[in-house]
């Protein structure tokens, strides 16, 4: 979607590092529920292995609803503060950063597809609405055999 | 909306204390999250005292909007459970409690209002559809001042 | 909300009217639906009486969810916009009135409770989230029995 | 999806041949609109061309959002009952057709991503999640340029 890429830019890729950082190493609740996060080249995928204290039922050994939501939420928001910095021309980026701070979630929609079971728990999020202020991400919820879990509906104001 | 009172029936109360324990003792994300279910008349809150392990911005102390929308989640299906006992007649009550492993959230809204700052947080729910098979909640979470920090919208099946 | 209420000044008052107008006079679907718009107060209904060119299923009456989806979302926009205009200083107004044309519905949830039967449909809303760019609401259909026929959450942009 | 494609049998096209010719032809609200119900291949397209008549501000001539919300909700509806005839076995195709009628929207979220400008509007779904009772459909509109202007997810009850 962005002319300026990633490689391009040494700033930009630096932001990028510092706000996957913040996500991964701050949070405390992030942090609580060992939220990994992967960078796929110009997208970042969110991995969670399955763990009994994240299930909801404990005899079916599936995956808290509540989970769910965390994990769709945070990849969709990290996906919109990426893409916003990949559109963001590099002398308005210190700019930028300072306005991260106040970035949040509007709303969500989720949606419960299957039973969250399985080894790994793998999150992605696509940009489907880019406009000054707010970002709308679509997000997904697979397991490790591609089941599709879940599925969401996000929007994000930044600044 | 019944007019068969919990009072009434022993049988109805007993399950819904079951259900109650169900949610608080059996869960492990709930428990993992200090999630108390209060009893109040004919509704039920859930409670959850903030802990710095259930924040996002660790500068501000604010409420992860994962802990957000799993408490919404959270007290939104426990009211669809509790409703539903509620109108279920006595000689059913039985039936009843076999569907109930299968119940599950198919798709909630959250909307985000104000940060999530505040010493106790309360989620509090109201069942807007009631059907044979489908249950209709709408949720709210405030903090022990009475701002509104989140709403929610859930749809969730039974049986 | 408001401590300036719409007593107090012409130019507020004028300027909800002129919204009001823009909604009912000029705009061709909202015409082509026969939606009227009635000051209560503070607040406004939107009110459409069954026609049989707005049911979906022709044998059994029923409003089309597409109408319902069309009055929650106009009812929500309308009081976006007019509570934004309770709470602009009057030395804004004239400034927020050229914003208003670019005002839009960001994203909007729909719950379909029940199969929209009656002679007169009426929808409400109320502000439940005030920030300076979004306005979210809550909307509600009844019909003329109070039968609650659907619910939404909507939220608005503006400017 | 199905194993058994339409072209293996006339009792299970018939039908999808019925339903749609009751979205077109006997839904007034549908023929209001100029929807117009396209084949392709497995999936359905609906069609609008631009009208004054459909537009909510008539100097930008966008479409109004009550009509990309029909839109949605009715490429939602239809494909999932197309999806269901699809699935349901022979011999059950008549016990389903009684079924229909019941048919309904549970809830829906509408993203309105553009504003509706061009002269046809194409709206699009598919199957996210088919279940006995309920069916989740992720819509899409676009206009004829292919430029993204909304986005929906609806789950509907079915029998």
């Amino acid at each position: 979607m962005s002319t300026n890429t990633l490689e391009n830019n040494p700033l930009r890729e630096q932001l990028i590092e510092h706000v996957i950082s913040l996500f991964r190493d701050t949070m405390p609740f992030n942090q609580l529920l060992g939220l990994q996060f992967l960078r796929k080249q110009h997208d970042i995928e969110l991995h969670v292995p399955w763990q009994q204290s994240l299930t909801g039922n404990p005899l079916q050994k599936i995956l808290h609803g509540g989970v769910t939501a965390t994990m769709l939420d945070t990849i969709g928001g990290i996906t919109a503060i990426i893409e916003t910095i990949r559109l963001t021309p590099c002398d308005e980026l210190a700019n930028l950063q300072q306005k991260l701070a106040t970035m949040g979630t509007v709303d969500m929609r989720v949606d419960y597809l299957r039973p969250g079971r399985g080894t790994l728990f793998v999150a992605t999020a696509a940009v489907i609405r880019k406009g000054s202020k707010l970002t709308v991400c679509r997000m997904e919820l697979h397991n490790e055999l591609g089941d599709h879990i879940a599925f969401g509906t996000g929007t994000y104001m930044l600044g």
